[in-house]
């Protein structure tokens, strides 16, 4: 590949997502290559370079940043340091794709969003699943008409988070761990994407079983309602291992049913039951992260909008800080966006 | 049969339930019979006692109190009426299995219970659900260790409420109409029996989508916290067709999925998910009203206790009146039993 032609990446935060599912996506990207990756450990980073190829390793974001080939940065590190991460990346002129929850508070999510703005460059949130055939089939099912009016739906999204990853999502509350920060924030995204529809208020449970310490959570049950009227149940934990995942819409003339649809993997099935019985829908399987990750780069080019913008990432931390404080007090909240 | 030997039952309520269920349940007993039907319209009672085979017709819980031949009474009428009914039953000495909810008010509730043991007979709450071989199956294995530490519990109980149905539930509050205390009832004594545990506090959202009118709800999504530390969510609805009825269980070790349990009849299935896969655990199906009444018939005779106790139909109206508070005023309630 002709490096001069092409858009280089900076990876900041040398993680377990960044590795198994983004420098593959972005070397699917005709024009764009993987430059540079950051670690605070600068062995970590050269061992993430030599693994993966990348010819570039830093131990810090400016060394990073200061890159003349990085013209794009991926920050994948622990959710507290999204923030000063990705205002460096914007004052440096870089365009950012940022995991989820973009920030700790909804201000310096705010913040974030409006310094790419003023700098003139694409930000987006790292949000897979609105990229899966699956969960796209199904809003676009619903939009038809398929079930009728939606009223209710249903997130499965309780999992057992592997040994490899159960390290400050665990004990760091400082850090943005949690179940809530790390998965609702997810489904939050997939049921605004789905729903076509905006969170208006929440109620919620949270358990620290097993895992969970320091305060964090590491299961969770919610109720949200939406301004279309559906009302959804979510579960999401780091603690069943046999619970399966799925999502679910009833509407008042069908059910879509989403069968293992909450993952990261191009994987699932779609059933429609209506007055008809019950037929699989066909879905056309495709990496979600190689989806995302196009749709990054032809906003970047200027050609439409992100899959999830920033605007969409600051509504899933919204709703998904709402579900913290719900847990914590008891009090139902209502969801309040401040203007971007 | 030599009704001169035999315990002779009077209808309180000429139900949709007392006919499609109830008649043959008593009437699968040895040494039972149904003697009387009353509803506060003669003609009702006649038509319903013809079409039955039922000896004598009253228009008047007092008359048909008065028949000497009736010595345990089955109260199926509207929600507000099982008081008042159930008191005057105990006060003329007759045994009691009362429809949920018991009553729409906590310290009714413990009225009546007070008044049956004071009169020395036998209260019962017809909770059919406990008597489903399902839902027994999966509370031994739970309580033999095969999914480990219970974690969570997710109810799926969104029926269609039939049309010959549709009527003082959708409309009259004063009759304790809506779907928490027309559903949800059987969620939380259902959960209570197969957890072996009692709730510790609730929070809910509810729904008027399309049925239900006079500020009564056709739909609710509760979370609720039991005292083994099971959080647990349950969606109820009158107005969504084709979602089916199920109820799960996730431990630490296992999961196990009751499918198509949420119903009356004795059908349904239980499957067991752990380390070593999936199977299909057996059970024995047979009819859950002849099971209940069976239980309460030997309660009475003096040989334990009913499947469903009074106590238990106190337990479940006030964990039911909880989610009907949670949702009104969006603030989690700690569930507090009074002595009874």
């Amino acid at each position: 590949m002709n490096h001069e032609m092409s858009t280089g990446w900076g990876l900041i935060g040398a993680s377990t997502i960044a590795r198994q599912h983004m420098v593959d996506a972005i070397r699917a990207q005709s024009g764009h290559y993987v430059q540079a990756v950051m670690s605070s450990k600068q062995e970590r980073a050269d061992t993430f370079a030599s693994e993966c190829d990348i010819p570039a390793a830093y131990d810090s974001v400016d060394a990073l940043l200061a890159d003349p080939k990085v013209q794009v940065v991926y920050i994948s590190t622990t959710n507290e340091l999204h923030f000063e991460q990705a205002m460096a990346a914007a004052a440096a002129g870089k365009h950012v794709l940022c995991e989820k929850p973009l920030a700790l508070r909804q201000e310096d999510a705010i913040a974030m969003v409006q310094a790419c703005r003023k700098a003139g460059v694409v930000m987006a949130t790292n949000h897979h699943l609105r990229n899966a055939a699956t969960h796209r089939k199904m809003r676009e099912l619903i939009q038809q008409g398929a079930i009728g009016k939606p009223l209710f739906a249903r997130v499965f999204h309780a999992v057992f988070l592997p040994p490899h990853l159960q390290g400050w999502r665990l004990d760091k509350p400082q850090a943005g761990g949690g179940v809530i920060l790390d998965i609702t924030v997810h489904d939050i995204d997939t049921l605004r994407f789905t729903l076509n529809s905006e969170l208006v208020e929440v109620v919620g449970m949270s358990q620290s079983a097993s895992m969970a310490k320091e305060g964090l959570e590491d299961g969770v049950m919610a109720v949200m309602r939406f301004d279309n009227g559906v009302v959804a149940q979510i579960h999401d934990a780091f603690t069943v291992k046999h619970a399966g995942t799925g999502i679910e819409y009833h509407g008042e003339l069908g059910s879509l049913i989403g069968r293992n649809v909450m993952t990261q993997q191009p994987i699932g099935e779609v059933l429609l039951r209506n007055a008809d019985g019950e037929q699989v829908v066909p879905v056309a399987h495709e990496s979600l992260y190689a989806r995302g990750v196009a749709a990054f780069c032809d906003a970047v080019k200027g050609r439409g909008e992100p899959a999830a913008t920033a605007e969409d990432g600051v509504k899933s931390l919204v709703g998904a800080l709402a579900v913290v404080n719900a847990c914590k007090t008891g009090a139902r909240q209502a969801i309040t966006y401040q203007t971007i």
